[in-house]
Parts: C-alpha cells; sequence; structure tokens
C-alpha cells in the first residue's frame, strides 16, 4: 500500500530510487506567505551532501534541487511545493553482480520478497539516496519553526564507543568537524576510530541527538498521535535506525520514581520544571520545556570484508561488495534526524490549533 | 485534533477516562467470519487487572468488557465492534486534592495547557485505565494472528537493575509469578527489589521484551509505513514507555558492520538468516526471522515521597500523594505492548496484501 | 476495511447495528470548552424518531442516548465523546424470514457477497437506525458552528411530485408540519399524495435541501479536500441518497456561462456576490455566500406489494414483506442531511486554520 | 491543510499550477509487477489535450509525460510513480490584467481569501490544466482495472440542452466526435449548438455519464467508505462538477418503490437483477451489475461578454476577458471523470480485500 506519506495536515510525500531518473519530495499543506526559495532548500541538501569528508562516500553527488510548483513571486502559495533532484553520477552497470544475490544488512531480501522483484541499482528506493526528499521537506518546515521560534539542535552524540563530553559541548563545533560532534576532541577521537575500521574493513555505528528549543507546551494529541509517539514513528522510519528514546529513554528504566520524576517551580512568574527527565513530553503532550531525542544508527551495512550469504539461484556463496564505503552512516544523517523531528512538529503544532473552542471562535471571529 | 484512532485498515479508537462513566474501544475494519465471544476479551483483560499481586494497586477494578456490536450468531460481521468496560469503584472525592496542583512525573500540567482545564479524576484520559480499550482490540487481533500463525511472547526483560538471564528462559513460567519474567530466579530477585522500594516509598522502570514468531518476510511499506516505524509509534504511544529498540537496537550503535550485518544460508530448502541482530526487519519490512521489540518503561511517577510542585495558585509547594500506589507499572504494561504489537501487526498485514499485482489478479479471479 | 470513521481532525465513527444491543458515536477532535449534556443530543434525536407522524413507522424507539466519556464538569474536555443509543424494542423472531432471502432496494445481497453472512435483523449496520450516530455527532458539530456564528436549515424541498414554492418559504414552518417542509401548502399536498401510496402499496421518494448561512469565505482545501466534494461524499454516505447537488447542480449544466457566472460588486464595504448559482463554493473553496446543497432520496425500499426476487437456494420466488412500512424516507433524512452537513463543515473550518502563516504566528505568538 | 492527496491504499497526490514550470502526479500504493511505459499514459493525457476540435482552446499544449521513478525494466516496481509534465507554452504577461480584479465564475476571490494571495497566472492552481495529474494516475488505475476484467466508458450524455439518444447508443462512436457523444446525430446537434454559443459570445456545460462493466459484487466499505460515497466525492472534487447522481439519481427522488427496486432473479445459475435503477450500488457496496455514474459539468466560466465584478482597489468595473475560449468544457473533462472513477474503484477494490477472514487466511498461507 501507499508508505510515502508522512504528516497529518503539514503532509509529505516523497519517491524516487537511487539510480532512477530522479527523486524529490511534495510538501502539502505548507501555509501561504513563506519566502521560500531554491537556496533554501539546498543549504540543507548540501549537509547530506556525500564526499564532504573522508569518512563519507567519494561518489560525487551534485544535488541540486529544483522547486517546480507553489511558490509565486518568492512566497509559499498555499498550494503543493513540488521539488526534484536528478540523478546524475550512477554506473548501473556496476550493480549487475549485486542483482544476483542478497547483500547482508540490506533490504535486498525484503524487498524481493514483498514485491517479487526489485530496482538493484544502488538499493533503489532503499538506498539512503531516499532521504533527499525528506531533507528538502525538513528545510521547509525548519523555516516554519523558525517563525514560531522553535529551533532544533541536532548532532552526533557518540560513534561506536566514543561519546561526547557535555562539559566540552560547543554548538558552533557541530558543523566544525566531519562528524557532527559538538565536541572537538570527541571529534577527533571519532575520526581516529573511523580510521581504524576503514582499514579492518568495517563500520561503526552512532548515535544522534536531537534537542528542540522553543516549543510550546500543550502539543501532542493523546492517546495514539502523541508528540513522543509520532516523532518515535519519523524517526524509526529513517534507515539504519534501530532505536529511539525520549528524555532518559532507557536509562529511566533503570532509575527511581523519586529521581525521575521532574518537579515544578515558579521562576519568574512562569511555571518551569526542576529537572527534564522526560526530555520536554508529558503524556505525549510537550511541557514547554526542551525535547530531546535520540537515535540509534547501526553501522553501515555496505563493508568490503568477505561475507556469506545465498544467491538468486539458492546456492550458499561468498560475496566481496565492491567500490569504496563509507565506514559511518551517522553524520550524514544528522540533517535527517533534524529534518523528521521538523515536518512532525510543525504537523502536530498545526493539530494543536483545534484543542480549544475559545482559541477557535477568536481565530474566526476576527 | 483527533488523536484516538489507530490504525489504516484494521483501525482501533479508544475513548473514556479513568473515573467517567465507562471506557471502551470501537475495531473497525475486522474482516467477518471470525469466532469471538467477550470471554475472548476478557481473558486478556484480566491480564493487565489490577489486584492481582502485591506489587500492583488494590483498587479492585472488576472490569467486565461488554461486546456492543459487530457479532452476529457468535461470530465477526465485519461491521464495526464497540466494547465497553463500566468503571465501578471510583471514589471522586479523593481527588479533590490533586485537581489544585500539578502532580510530578504526571501528565497534569500538559492537559491544562493544553485544554484549558482537566478531568482530574483519577487522571482521567491520561490514566493507565485508558489502556482497557487497547487490550480488548489487542484480544481481537491476537485472534486474527493465531489464525494466520503468527504468536506474540511478551515478558518483562528487566524490573529495576533485575535482568532475566535468557539461560533461564521458560515461557511457561511468565503467567506464573506477579512480574511477568520468563526467569523464576530473575522474578524473585525482582520482587525483593520491589519490596524495597516501596519500603523506600519508591518505584522502579524496567524493560519490556516482545517477540513475534511466524510472521512472514515481505510485511511493511516503506518508506514511512514501515513495519518498525509503525511499531514504534504503537508502544511509543502507551503511557510510560520512553523508549523503543527494534533487535540490537541501541546496541547496535556500538557494534561494527560485520558483527550486526545477519548472513544468509539456505537451510532445509529455505533461505534464512544467519544471526538476528536485526530483530526481524529490514528496510523497513519484515524478514522472516523473530521480530524482537522492546520498550522502556518509566517508574511509577505517583510515589509516597513527598515531593515539590506548584499549585493552580502559582506557589511553591510541597505535597504527599495519598493512597497506595504500585510500585512498578512493567507488569501491568505487558499486555499491552503485546496487544499494541497484535494490533499494529495485523493491520500491517492486511495493508500488504495489495504489494504484487499477480496475487491481486489471482484473489480477485477466484 | 474500516469504513466507519468520517473526518479528518473532527472525527466521527460510528457502530451499531439496528437489533444489536446498542448503536453509537465516538466523536474525537471536539475543543475542550463547550457546554454539553445529554440534553442537546437528545433534542436532535427526537428530530429522527420515528412514530412521530402517520408517515412514519409506528416502532416505539424511545432512543435515550447516553453520553460515557468527554465531558467533565458540564464542559467537553478535548478526549473523545462516546455516546450510546440502548436499542430496545426489537422482536429479532420476525426477521427469520427475511434472513432467507433478499429484499429489492435493500443491502441483503451485497452484505451476503461482501461479508460472507449477515446480522439480517432489521437491516442489520444497513439500517435505518446506523443514522443515529450521525446525528448524535451532529448535535455537537451544530453547537460548534454555532459559537461560530453559523447556521444550517434543512427541509423536504420536494416529495414526489410535490414541490415547495419559494414564495411560501417559512422557515417557522419546518417543524410544524410531519413532512418537515417549509411550505404549508406543499406539506398538505405531500400528505395526500403519501396516504394515496399507503393505499398503493407503495412508497415515494423526494429531495432533500440544506442551506448554510454565515460560513466564512476561505474554507475547503484544494483540490480533493474541496468542500463540495467532501459535502458530496458525507451526504452521498447517507443510506438511500442517490444524487448531490451544490447552488444549480444539474440544472447548471442546462444553463449558459453568461448566466450561470456569479458577478461581484461593492456593498456596505463589502464584496459581496449579485447571484448565488454556484451555491457558496467557487474552486472547491466557500465564498462567503450562502452555502446550497441538495440529496436526492429515493423511495422506501420496503412496500407491503408482492415483489420478485430470489432466495438463499437460488430459486426465483415472490415475497410480500410484512409489518408496517413508512412510505417516505426524506422526513427523517432531513436531520441526517443537516447532520452530515455540519460535521463536514467544522472539519473544514477546523482545516482552513493553517491556510496563511500570518494567522498561524498570531495564533502561537499569543 | 494538504489536500492534494485522494485514495486510501492506491493514493495520488497531485501538485502543479497552470504557468508554473510543471505540474504533476505521484502514484503510491501501485501494485509491483505491471508492465508500464510513458506511451500508456501520454495516450490518456493526448484524449484531455486541447485544440484537438474547433471547439476546444487553440493553446498548444504539447503534454509530454516524463516517468521519474517507480519503473524497473518496463514493469512497476511497487514503489511511488512520480509523473511529470512541464509547462511550455504560457505568456505569463497577458496575466497582468486579470491579476488586480476578481473573474465572475472563477476561483479567483476564493483562492485569495483563503490564502491571502494567489498565483493568477492561467488560474493558477485552481486551472483545468491541475486534472493532468488526475489522468496520468487514471492511465495506470485503468491499467490495473483492465487486468481485473474491468471497464470503463465515458461519454458527453447532454450538451446544453441537447441530449443523447440511446437508440443510437454506439460506444466506438464516441472517440469519432470533437463532443465524445456515443450518438452521431446528437454530437451533430451539440456542435451546432457550440457554434451558436460561440457567436453569441457565450458557453454551454451538460452531463457525463460514465459507466463502468465487470466490477464484482462486494465493493464498498460501510457506512463512510461506501463506493457511491468515494466516487462522488472523487467526482465532485474536478473542477466545474455541481452535481453527482448514481443509477437514477434525482430522477429517483420521483420515482415510487414499486419502481424504483430492483429485484433479483436467477439467470444461467448466478444471481442477477432485475433492473438498475441503483446504478450497481446498493447499501454503499457493489452488487455486481453496471455502476452508472453522472457528473454535472457547468459552463466555461471565461466568456467573451463584457461581465460586472470588483477589483482589488474594492471598485465595481466591467471587464472583457481577453483571449479565445472553450464554448464547452464537458468533452475535455470526459477523460478526468473516467480517470478519477478508476482511481476509486482501484482503491476501493484493494480495500474489499480484508473483508473475509477466510479469505485472507487462504492469501496468507500459500
Amino acid at each position: 500500500m501507499a508508505g510515502s506519506t508522512f504528516g497529518n495536515i503539514f503532509k509529505i510525500t516523497t519517491w524516487g530510487e537511487s539510480h532512477g531518473k530522479a527523486l524529490g519530495v511534495m510538501v502539502d499543506g505548507c501555509p501561504a506567505g513563506i519566502d521560500l526559495c531554491e537556496e533554501d532548500i539546498q543549504k540543507f541538501l548540501n549537509k547530506r551532501k556525500p564526499g564532504q569528508s573522508k569518512y563519507t562516500t567519494q561518489r560525487k553527488e551534485d544535488d541540486q534541487v529544483e522547486i517546480l510548483s507553489g511558490i509565486f513571486e518568492g512566497k509559499t502559495t498555499g498550494t503543493p511545493i513540488s521539488m526534484l533532484v536528478r540523478n546524475k553520477d550512477h554506473h548501473s552497470t556496476d550493480y549487475r553482480e549485486i542483482s544476483t544475490y542478497y547483500r547482508p544488512g540490506h533490504a535486498d531480501y525484503t524487498f524481493d520478497e514483498k514485491y517479487g522483484f526489485r530496482d538493484y541499482r544502488g538499493g533503489g528506493r532503499s538506498s539512503g539516496r531516499e532521504t533527499i526528499g525528506r531533507v528538502a521537506a525538513g528545510a521547509i518546515a525548519s523555516k516554519i519553526l523558525e517563525q514560531l521560534g522553535i529551533s532544533i539542535t541536532a548532532y552526533s552524540k557518540s560513534i561506536g564507543n566514543v561519546e561526547i563530553d557535555y562539559k566540552n559541548f560547543d554548538k558552533e563545533e557541530i558543523n566544525q568537524n566531519p562528524v557532527y560532534m559538538p565536541d572537538k576532541d570527541a571529534a577527533a577521537k571519532a575520526g581516529k576510530l573511523l580510521k581504524e575500521k576503514m582499514a579492518d574493513m568495517d563500520s561503526a555505528g552512532g548515535i544522534i541527538e536531537c534537542i528542540v528549543d522553543g516549543m510550546p507546551a500543550g502539543i501532542g494529541e493523546p492517546v495514539f498521535e502523541k508528540l513522543d509517539a509520532n516523532l518515535s514513528k519519523a524517526i524509526m522510519s529513517i534507515g539504519a535506525v534501530k532505536g529511539v528514546e525520549i528524555g532518559d529513554g532507557f536509562a529511566a528504566a533503570m532509575s527511581n520514581g523519586s529521581t525521575d520524576n521532574d518537579g515544578f517551580k515558579m521562576e519568574q512568574g512562569r511555571i518551569v520544571k526542576t529537572s527534564n527527565h522526560a526530555g520536554g513530553i508529558m503524556g505525549g503532550i510537550s511541557d514547554g520545556s526542551q525535547i530531546i531525542v535520540r537515535a540509534a544508527i547501526k553501522p553501515t551495512p555496505s563493508i568490503a570484508r568477505t561475507q556469506t550469504t545465498v544467491n538468486k539461484s539458492h546456492e550458499d556463496i561468498e560475496i566481496n561488495i565492491k567500490g569504496r564505503h563509507d565506514p559511518i552512516i551517522v553524520p550524514r544523517a544528522v540533517v535527517v534526524v533534524e529534518s523528521m523531528a521538523a515536518i512532525t512538529l510543525v504537523d502536530m503544532l498545526f493539530l494543536a490549533m483545534t484543542s480549544r473552542m475559545d482559541r477557535i471562535v477568536d481565530f474566526w471571529k476576527k
């Protein structure tokens, strides 16, 4: 069935394969009157561009976005915004071999089981390139959040066993190192680790953390369209994500109620929390404090080592996947996590506008 | 907005507050021709019934389900199945005090921010009793899975720092101990821990694990309605859940590609995996092996200790929440996790029936 | 699949069979803070109550609604409102005979083809009693519209070949005659016609018209969630409706552009239309003038005459459906059309709140 | 909010403005394994191409479709099919004048009220060119129906007061005349009428009829996702449609039960109906006979005559819309009605696959 649409009233629909003609996204439900140009989108897309560092693919993806609809005289019109990125650098012939077997850690086998066959070139629809549409849409969602005073900070929290030290936390540092870590020292250690993995023909995983500032309280729709539930879906839908946490997450399972409970206090006439173990969401609704989400990313499945698998003739075989592979997915996925969070927040903010009758009357009586 | 519906074509809609007249659920999209009676539902509901052990509430919730529609001559008719449980044992007067302040760790504050006021009796809609509808619907989903040869096993994997030892894993043991652990020794240790928490006027959290056997390969709709994405949403939507993992989950973030990749091999003429780090889902689609999901549950927020908070007059206050409180949510949530998993699996199985044209032609040509 | 839910963010889900235990509806997405009690609902339900006149069924349906959730201290809480009407007066034994064959003009055959069997008692889910849930939900939608200064007037425009004369139009008259016509003379003629039909063991159809005043311009979401498209779906989903028109409707097909086009002019500083052939909707969006919708209702299919059909043994047979039958559906359907229109308008009003970024910023900056 | 998506599991999402860079559609939920190429789509698009006859616009729209995704080795892969048509022949400068006022019969005013401003070039999103996406998607839906033995015949039933005579009905004739009528004589008369309208600087409307053969019984999901309800929405969502009928439609309102009821009889071992006043749908579910739908199309709003309206400075003005205008929309809308019907039928067929548990077990047990 149709699974390529995300969101309720701010809705994105992505399409495209790694080595097809193009990839893209349609953003529907974007309000009218927002200044928007291709450069706004390109800035976001460039963050996921490969070939930026020695740890990411050398394939030259000159991903230039084209906006095809929904903008007039520099502003969104309220009608669907269609965006497209043409595929350029693809050597489909390279993929003839992998068409015959199932790569471990990839979706080759499951796509074949589901659809009967697959576009095997570069992973087809299951490629990381599928996220181009998410990021292009995320750029628009971010512009909306900005106008509402809401900002998202996303970064690599850990790469393999190298974790950032919050004492060194420096937001400005995130875009200064190839692993998008907010800690210079950790970034250096992570770089060293990745070199070792490459030498070892292996790969590493890591954790991405995403912090939202400025989110008003009251966002999230019990009991199934909760803010945390939708963030989980949004982030788990990204390839290679195997876990999602809100606030203390799995650590909360080891905590005590007396520690985990966030108290309330008055501060400058406003109600604030005395701690934020909950990660800014209580009962599925934002509580006005920072929202904290984390995603566990598995190691890159494409590794240079010999691996065992089966081919389409149902024979046990050994394979060596050719080409140069990234030893890590995490850095490139940072902007994807940020984008999916932004898209979810915008949708949930819009949904929350009808929770009180007095506010609805105010809105329409003007 | 409307947030009380879950699912696409097998759809549940829950309603009801902790101390309202009743709670219930409407199951829509249930196929015709399934034997179903109230006893099928009651069996599931009894698993979440409190007062079953010394670690769960003593409130006598004699939750008797009544099926109001959708069944004729003992079979489902294909029309909506409405189910209701009347609330009986509620002393609303007890709640007058908590109506004046915001309990730490509860959704009191966020509901007030969202809706302007709240039904404060027993937590209203944010109460754990809200899960009655989920479990009643889960009972039906489980019957459907059973007919398709699919079974779910859910249990407490850890309570506080007490974790099961898989060497002792005994499925039969799950329902033999009050903490629903598949390991007798761990259950005994967990019991001891909970007694300590109670003595300490504190509470504990834990992890629930859910294993699915018999799921065919090919289920899950890329790229947003992936099986793992929907399971995450389903489970994160349960109150007190703060994290969700598939397969190795957060551990995968620390692993290497060479370890994390599941190879393939031929076994008795069938393609199987050599390991299952992925937890049965690749590219968002089931791969035919066991599906493994875990949920992190926070400690019970209601604790007997003195806590600091603010009241509605915006004063800093100290509170002591009266009444007897469960020191742990985990055991009662096991059947809720199982139910949400079952509902998700049924919906995704139904959605997957249209992935191949040849199978659709076969279906309709008969 | 699940077909019992209507609406996007103001969402209703109905359930129940004619002779099951009860029928009901769950209204989700209703804003918090609306005064609501059972009497508000009952008033609406009474309009569709049979046994009110000599032209409608004598079955004593003492349809008493019970609100089970979503209300606290006399106000909506923003959580789902579950409402239920118990079935009382049903003599299921009467239906044993009709279980063996397919009644002409009823859904007996299609339900059997779809589901394999059916709850044949009183038509089961395909009974007119299914509309109880729609009307109960419509009562809530109407309260919301009222607060926004929007009102709906629905009535019988024609019964058989008896049509109202707009020169005699008297809104107050609608509830004064058993056929809900706003024209006393036409109502008298219609009454006479219906007596003839009854004497003739036959039945009549008619047209219901629905006028909406006070709808602001700008409501409706191109290109598929247009206001007229959703009204059409809402109204065509009512049993016995075979056609829907907006404004001039089918007459527009015979008109000229020079006549059909509604011009604009300034009136007291506001833009108004010089005519309203469009029925208040242009390009799927409300234009600020009256919205006009009409529904064609087929004659009651249950008639006393001998009819030919087949039985479940696949034999051609002649049947005489026993019992007393209404010679007309139209009057009882008036409040159903009104309810479905109200539900649609509320949903579309809520959806239209995010069409402009400046208004969204205003909303959230407060 | 997002209104550009139609369908539940076979889902289309359209985008694009009359004079933007391009228009297109994304078809999601299309099963894998269908032979599909651009020529299949082009054939359908050509039917709505203007400049084909003297009664339709002379603007040379060389609408060439490009498929960007979802096809591999000539077959659908089950992933989203993105299709695009570049806009070529547009002289935006022509539209500078109409940007200053509201054209009668167009959506200029309502778009401005909704969004605050509009892309006024050629009507922007409210242009008839928006249907390009619908027709491209309709071509795919038609291929699916074909494989299931279902066919759709759509044609002009009437143009102004010229109606076809069913005695002359000739399916082959439909594509032989510029008005798509299945009656040569009527087509000639309609041609004459349209010449008169053009001479008179006026325009005409008409009725499109759509017949579906081969639809199995049992399709349609009570009580809101009924087949007739969804067909109504689909067709009413097309610009210029003001009414929708099923079967006898508005004529049923004037009929008697004894006439309107379709009896059943045995014919060659199968249950068939003795008549088809219902238009193939009973209780919202297909009954196995022909499905009959009609759409009332209003006259072209763009006429050469002087008309009165207001401008953006809120002055009453007289306007003369320049350029050459079609005197009729009906013929070009025939393939649009056919396409929307096809899309709806495919979606409803897919939804109906889960109505019986025994069939689901059969499907998955294979």
